[in-house]
């Protein structure tokens, strides 16, 4: 409870099942008492340029305490970055620091899709996410908690071991331990629908009340040992 | 020799150490007869909407044969992607087909800047880069070579099994495999630069003739073993 809950969410339609998991999320966390806030990419795409305050409490938002300098490059990095037009109405409530990021997402070739990676390459910027010596348990978005929650094509059979696409921890690799891991985040374990384009109505509705029954327990669990043995063992 | 081969390349200032490696695959390309395609992501998208025959002969340059159908359903979803900014005077040269695929960027989070990603999710959709029983060594883009060159931040000391960024194959997992063997190409060894932002100048001129001499005999090079051994061994 009190829990600040930061959702990136990457798709474009709001009546997918991509829709429906985010939408699980936001009712049930925010049922726990939690302050969730949605950074819904493809919407804010369609937005213009917000103002230059909102760039300053996204970093504020992004990142506890008050040692964060806005300096002159970060922000314009920031800025030529072209954080701009990513930023809307939803980053307004400034002050709020989250404790958990999720990503929710469909898997597009073996990664997120382009728009969220977008956002990482964006937002989580030198100085700001991590720094020169600063990085992984050292990370500068340390003590906060990222899960991925996300959709594939594939089944579970082509996404295990033996499978054509290989182990699914394969692809997770470059997200959790590449990007989360090295700003400092812990990981919980990822949140999978496996194609759920292919599954009967009743097997869907099973993979939505799942994500339910898990995020009520969420808080509890703990973060994988996200080293090599992991996703390679 | 009569080569056509296509080079998408991310990064935003031609007087990087990537823009180097650009040129120099260009010059050298060119000078062994190579018909040699630029798609300079960052510059395309300064440009404006090129008209609708240009989004066919992309199609058309991609993809062998005649059998290649631009249906309506594979065009529009071509064109509600968004491909439609990257598009421009690069990509006039209609009616020739690619037998090498090259991209040139800088190593980001693990993968491939978000506009080099947006490239994939946007170029390479279902019916004409892979389709339902259609993927793998069955992909659409069979018999066509492709090769990721890039920059890191880390060293290789960093990237090697024991490292804290893991062995650096993990990361080629999702691009090789999951993208270019998923879409039926060949893939050759990867050029890797390490961190030529941290080397004398010295090391950068002989990082800069090794992919001279390299390209040189491109041609002999055998693929490799795009299997989960080569990676994960």
């Amino acid at each position: 409870p009190g829990k600040k809950v930061l959702i990136v969410y990457a798709h474009q339609e709001p009546k997918s099942f991509n829709g429906s998991l985010l939408k699980i999320a936001v009712e049930e966390l925010t049922k726990q008492g939690c302050s969730v806030t949605v950074s819904d990419l493809y919407a804010m795409h369609l937005g213009g340029s917000p103002p230059m305050p909102q760039v300053v409490s996204v970093l504020w938002m992004l990142r506890d305490g008050p040692e964060m300098t806005v300096n002159r490059k970060n922000l314009s990095s920031f800025c030529k970055a072209g954080l701009l037009p990513l930023l809307t109405g939803s980053w307004k409530k400034a002050g709020t620091r989250f404790h958990f990021l999720s990503a929710q997402f469909p898997l597009f070739w073996f990664s997120m899709p382009a728009i969220l990676k977008g956002w990482m390459d964006r937002v989580l910027v030198q100085g700001f996410a991590y720094d020169l010596s600063k990085s992984y348990d050292g990370g500068l978005l340390q003590d906060k908690l990222s899960l991925f929650s996300f959709t594939t094509g594939g089944t579970t059979e082509m996404y295990s071991k033996g499978g054509i696409g290989g182990d699914i921890r394969y692809v997770l690799w470059p997200m959790q331990h590449g990007i989360m891991h090295f700003c400092g985040l812990k990981v919980l374990e990822p949140h999978i629908c496996y194609a759920p384009e292919n599954v009967s109505v009743e097997k869907r509705k099973e993979m939505l009340s799942a994500w339910t029954q898990r995020l009520k327990t969420l808080w509890k669990e703990e973060p994988i040992d996200c080293s090599p043995e992991w996703y390679f063992k």
